[in-house]
């Protein structure tokens, strides 16, 4: 996999001798290149039903609109652009919200500390990021339990070794030890300190994702912020055709300070949207259109990305279900009205409902990574770690979701149709009845030949009987263990890290803690 | 699903007042109908490389040629057809052997004693099939032994019983407590009197193949067996460019009397075919087009199946491994081969190394599935119950596959564009800020809208926890147990059953014991 592996030497803005020391001893951590896809998109809807879809989506803009609450300046804005604004009420006229998508960018970089680990999010390119979210933490050993930020930090830890993995991802699981008011802060050091690939800002409050534009100012320089985008953060919509104040505020600090956003849906089909998958695509086109449109009002040329979280429901339980083929169709979907609105997708993910990392989660993820990559997905969240339906963070499945996502790199790569991989001679020097282990052909290709996991148990049943018969689980806590004990921070300029933490601790100091 | 379903009437030829008796107290055993393919293929090679690998298929053919074993009687029907037949090797002039594929038909229906149960395979069609050939067993209860003729009729009730699973199979498991001599005629009288599925017949030897024409006769009637195809049976190449003759007796007697064979190499890549996927796809190929060639050959016409087993190797431990992205690409690659050959097409399944029912079996089992599905697979051999690189049939593994099945039956009716789809008056209805569970459209569409685990746990936290947290094969065990408890033989004519009896203890008597 060289061909996917950037170095891991890191280049710091400025530094002094402790970092240069600091770097002399680091252990390397190899972390592959964001996949470029060599494959076609798979595609399950018709021209005539993208353009019904569309149409729909324009007619629920115009006749319904969607809400902006508790946001007068919104209404202001949407009224100035020629909406239709009775109340928090928004009534887009037809085509105006497409429109106004088109100032977004298809394509944009979003920068990490080490260079090597930048992203570009959009065209036929797929970035993976962890789990976000989830109050609960799960590990083998210790159960179910309250997230705290030890957990968190460990998570940001296991991300940063994780090959496959090349963005740091936000809100890993919820430290719910730290007050919310304060947690960001935390969460926002851990990802800039312990790690050096892309992270995502704060959106709980307006001013927790100012807090992040400011860290993100120390951690890369005020003026390199001014720039360019080093946060993607998650805007998401209250579905149905709801767009609250709060989220719309971080949308909007995020969106001047041309920082990057993805705007999406949170849809559980039958509670949310309708529970066919034809309306639930109407929904979500109209609502990220809505919302896309919205962060253009704010700044034309803001960095922002088709969101569309969509699963189903268990009828029976109320439960939301996960890998099921409705929210696989809503997927393929999604992307191909992404890709006609010129925008990055995000979606997919490693959902699962079960409550252990066992074969439903591994049955239920499968079904998601595999669309995720097929339908086009630009940005994945929720790419590993994902428990119980977004309420756990597992240790376990992390490790386990995270080896798995090496295979889209591979898959990716479509076919290879050189000479070499022809392998015409190959054939000819083993012939009929023969066999290719010690072939020129297969000594000299082997070792890229295939894709292996590092987790997973390929030995003899007498030997792995003999090592005690684990499962997989067994096998991830053992890996969690070994990830975590030979963990070594990557190097960061002492002077920055200080003035991170000046930062934190002057902003919480004499701030009464808050719990929402 | 009721879209999907047959009815469970069935019609016998014949039958008395016995059958009809069974048949009012014989409870219901839904069965889907095969799956018809309202999505597109996904397809990963170019036209070029498409021409390139046929090409080299051709080159394959005519240069090194393949070799026909012990049988000199098939080395004439080539030195006849045009081949150039040096000693066991037949090389075949470009072009010839694809000529010879164009008498096999693109599709053909093989049917059941219930004629409801009948499948077409070819087109846009899906036929499911359990596991096959494995000689151990594996349950949750009693860990891993070697496979007896209990195993073979317990799995092939657990296949009558399974809603999403089409077709009986074959050799479900070995039964290694049944001489290998005496072995088929226990299997078929399995598949023929506890299942009216469609089923396999014996490969192990042209007499056995024999018999399993002369058995299908009592079951059909002969001259149904003269005219329709009632076996699909699985006939391996023995990989590279090698065909041996007893698989070939069994083929020639099959495709006599009209009956279908998988024609299908049996890859490990980088032991039988190349380390490439491209040189991988060109042996395939070659070997394909040589075996249906050779069918046609025997009997212009005779339905055939263009197989692929390919898998990957480990080149750390030798050990075959599944689910993995070279498998996926020759998966999908061979589905265009097949398609551009006019032939259905055989490939995928549960495949996994994992040792255990855990959650590497799952996401390598989910891999392939999802690529066999989007591949194009018209007959999916091995589509539940496989286990650790086959060597095993799993119980629990059995009814978590056959559950996930249900999946494909879904997402293969791709995107209902109706108005009623379209839901637009559902989302007037709710509007802003509400919700969509007690909507009308919710109401009227809810019980079909969403494909449901008949086996993963959907319940809240506590109550799964109250239950004993259990896992997926905990699950699983009990729905084995389940199933077979409430298992009752489909009815069949009592003379019909009682011939077939007395052709086996006929058969069997006298027969010395032969252990291959």
């Amino acid at each position: 996999m060289s061909d996917t592996a950037a170095p891991t030497g890191r280049r710091t803005r400025g530094g002094g001798g402790a970092a240069r020391r600091a770097e002399r001893t680091a252990i390397s951590v190899e972390t592959a290149r964001y996949i470029e896809r060599n494959i076609p998109n798979f595609e399950v809807l018709t021209e005539e039903a993208l353009q019904i879809i569309e149409d729909n989506a324009e007619t629920v803009l115009e006749e319904i609109g969607v809400n902006f609450v508790e946001n007068p300046a919104a209404l202001e804005r949407w009224r100035e652009a020629g909406a239709d604004v009775q109340g928090e009420r928004v009534r887009i006229p037809r085509g105006l919200a497409r429109k106004l998508c088109q100032t977004a960018p298809s394509s944009f970089t979003q920068h990490a500390r080490n260079p090597e680990r930048n992203v570009v999010i959009g065209g036929k390119n797929l970035v993976l990021a962890p789990v976000y979210g989830p109050p609960f933490v799960r590990t083998a050993s210790g159960g179910r339990r309250y997230a705290t930020m030890e957990d968190f930090r460990n998570f940001v830890k296991l991300g940063y070794m994780s090959k496959w993995l090349h963005h740091s991802g936000g809100t890993v699981c919820e430290p719910t030890d730290v007050p919310v008011n304060k947690r960001h802060y935390d969460m926002l050091l851990a990802h800039m300190t312990l790690s050096d690939k892309p992270f995502m800002g704060s959106v709980t409050e307006p001013s927790r994702a100012q807090d992040s534009v400011d860290m993100a100012g120390i951690l890369f320089g005020e003026d390199f912020v001014r720039d360019n985008t080093v946060m993607t953060s998650l805007i998401n919509i209250n579905s149905p055709l709801t767009f609250d104040g709060i989220m719309m505020g971080a949308l909007e600090i995020y969106a001047r300070n041309n920082q990057a956003a993805i705007i999406s849906p949170f849809i559980v089909g039958g509670a949310m949207a309708p529970v066919s998958v034809a309306g639930t695509l109407t929904q979500v086109l109209a609502e990220v259109m809505a919302g896309v449109a919205y962060s253009q009002l704010v700044r034309a040329g803001a960095p922002v990305i088709f969101g569309a979280f969509v699963t189903s429901i268990d009828m029976n339980s109320g439960a939301p279900t996960f890998g099921t083929p409705e929210a696989a169709m809503i997927t393929y979907g999604a992307g191909q009205l992404a890709r006609r609105l010129g925008l990055p997708y995000r979606s997919a993910g490693s959902f699962c409902g079960s409550k252990l990392p066992d074969a439903q989660a591994a049955y239920e993820t499968a079904n998601s990574l595999n669309m995720g990559l097929l339908s086009g997905v630009n940005f994945m969240l929720h790419a590993c770690g994902w428990l119980e339906g977004g309420l756990v963070a597992s240790f376990e499945k992390f490790v386990m979701d995270a080896d798995q996502l090496g295979i889209m790199h591979s898959m990716a790569r479509g076919v290879d149709i050189s000479e070499n991989a022809q392998a015409l001679d190959a054939i000819r020097e083993v012939g009929p009845g023969g066999h290719y282990l010690g072939c020129a052909h297969t000594q000299a290709n082997f070792k890229s030949a295939f894709w292996r996991s590092d987790l997973f148990d390929y030995k003899p049943f007498e030997t792995w009987d003999e090592e005690g018969a684990r499962d997989t689980e067994a096998l991830a806590s053992l890996r969690v263990k070994r990830l975590l004990d030979t963990y070594q921070q990557p190097t960061l300029d002492p002077a920055i890290e200080q003035a991170l933490n000046d930062y934190v601790a002057e902003r919480k100091a004499g701030m009464p803690d808050a719990f929402m």
